[in-house]
């Protein structure tokens, strides 16, 4: 992977970075931003680290998570340079009221959005984390075991642990180096897949006993009320939509989460060339082909036809 | 990892090979013996492979996997070199009435016996698919896309897809390899973990319901009723077990299955150093330190009750 010179000049010249990613964070965000603001520091460089939403409680044995502040205030007084990661446009990580000087962007998301004076988005990138391993190492860094574990748990969410497509042989030789410098694939494999709450345990329990499945795409939802009831938050449901996959029939797993009254957040999972971002577009949605989401206005029914046409929409073309 | 010389001496110069493997094999047993016999025949070499039991049904993606036999007799006929895989002993591999020429150990398990005249038992080997990674190419053969799906499916298994604690540089760059010589992650994954059909899950979703925690012990129970309603079969619940270990609180997780009237098949399974294995031996039954099982005859509130109380027996000690 080729990092683009003029980010690694821009790296080594300035002094004060704001980092930033999108809005409820996930695994690649927050691993890539820590990762890259530890890397920062210890060349003698200043960062804050900013995101909307607070890191989930799932990720907070992410060394350094407690970097992460919802408040731009003391960062913009620095006039720093904004590192937009994981997604790019500033709408997505909600800084689409300020200014900043000379963004630079490094995604891997298909969805592209025409912002910043420097753009490095590579679609074919498993996680973004690996852009960030790929740029550290192209600054001399080495990686201490913070850095390491950080990118790991990036890398280990957008790629399933290595089970999504986007595995290939550099995402291993990456994950391997990540050991040799202290990550620990069995404790992080741990806090990403044992460590559930209770309550996000009951609130997953209520989804999958929602699960419908209509030509190959399984539909669950979760209202506002599963939320009250076990006490839960939106942040709780991620990965949700991942467990129908176990069925060998489903092509496309769905979870609509309810976000206000009568609007819902379609959460959507797909399996092998099926490309659920081409649906989530037509709803000005995107993400992966894989993975992506969307947002509609409409009852719980008619959002569940929207998906089911979308998909037969995509299929005929 | 260093392959023994006399291995490869004896591979090169000998002529007919009985490749065998443990009872009840595995996805390491099966893929390891299936890519050795592969590339043992593409030098011209001939090859039969022996399990007593057959391949289970969601391993049958496993390229070749009809070359495996439960008869012996053809391959007797030829006087062969007997090459024992991911066991040690010929009883592991319900070969034990006959006589061997010269056999070879390739396995990765504790040390039972003193058998073979060439022993490779290297315990800290993750799987024994990585093992007989190295041995081929130490042989200088090329990988055929069948002997990576087969290798990289060997070590899937045996480290979880790369989430256990044996997973480290070394797995992951020969994963790589792998990969670069035809195994497709995505697709050996959705075999090994997205494949169960539909009765199958409903089966799961009505024993997780049954879902009860009390003193760190999730207990579920299968019901007879269960089985016929959603017309599954004892060995669909495979694993099944395993799920409640997403919880943080959940130290043991387990599974009581109607075996008769009044009669319960528990299945244990432990996080860390809880040893489900005495549990399991104060009702006769057994297995390993973190997975585990024994049968009660009881209703099912006593059968709980004993759990717990068993439970808290080993803990006094």
């Amino acid at each position: 992977m080729k990092v683009p010179e003029k980010i690694l000049t821009i790296l080594r010249e300035e002094k004060n970075f704001l980092i930033a990613t999108h809005i409820n964070p996930d695994g690649d965000a927050i691993g890539s931003a820590l990762a890259l603001s530890i890397a920062l520091e210890s060349m003698g460089k200043k960062t804050s680290v900013y995101s909307r939403d607070p890191v989930p409680g799932f990720y907070r044995f992410m060394p350094g998570h407690k970097r992460f502040t919802s408040s731009l205030k003391n960062a913009l007084k620095t006039d720093p340079v904004l590192i937009l990661l994981d997604c790019n446009s500033p709408e997505r990580a909600a800084i689409d009221r300020y200014e900043f000087r000379c963004p630079v962007i490094i995604d891997h998301h298909e969805t592209e959005r025409d912002f910043g004076d420097v753009r490095w988005v590579d679609r074919a990138a498993a996680a973004t984390g690996l852009m960030i391993f790929y740029l550290i190492k192209s600054m001399g860094i080495k990686f201490t075991k913070d850095m390491a574990t950080n990118l790991y748990t990036a890398i280990s969410v957008d790629t399933g642990t290595f089970r999504y497509s986007n595995t290939n042989p550099g995402v291993l030789r990456a994950s391997a180096e990540l050991i040799e410098s202290g990550a620990k694939p069995n404790l992080i494999a741990d806090y990403l897949y044992e460590s559930w709450d209770r309550r996000r345990f009951d609130l997953l329990m209520m989804t999958l006993n929602t699960l419908e499945i209509q030509n190959r795409i399984a539909i669950m939802h979760i209202t506002s009320d599963m939320f009250r009831k076990t006490r839960t938050k939106p942040e709780d449901t991620e990965n949700f939509s991942n467990f129908p996959r176990i069925i060998n029939s489903v092509k496309i797993s769905a979870v609509f989460r309810e976000i206000g009254k009568g609007v819902w957040k379609a959460s959507l999972r797909s399996k092998g060339d099926v490309n659920v971002a081409k649906i989530a577009e037509l709803y000005d949605g995107g993400g992966h082909k894989n993975a992506a989401g969307f947002k509609i206005k409409a009852d719980l029914e008619s959002a569940r036809k929207a998906l089911l046409k979308a998909y037969k929409k995509i299929n005929d073309k």
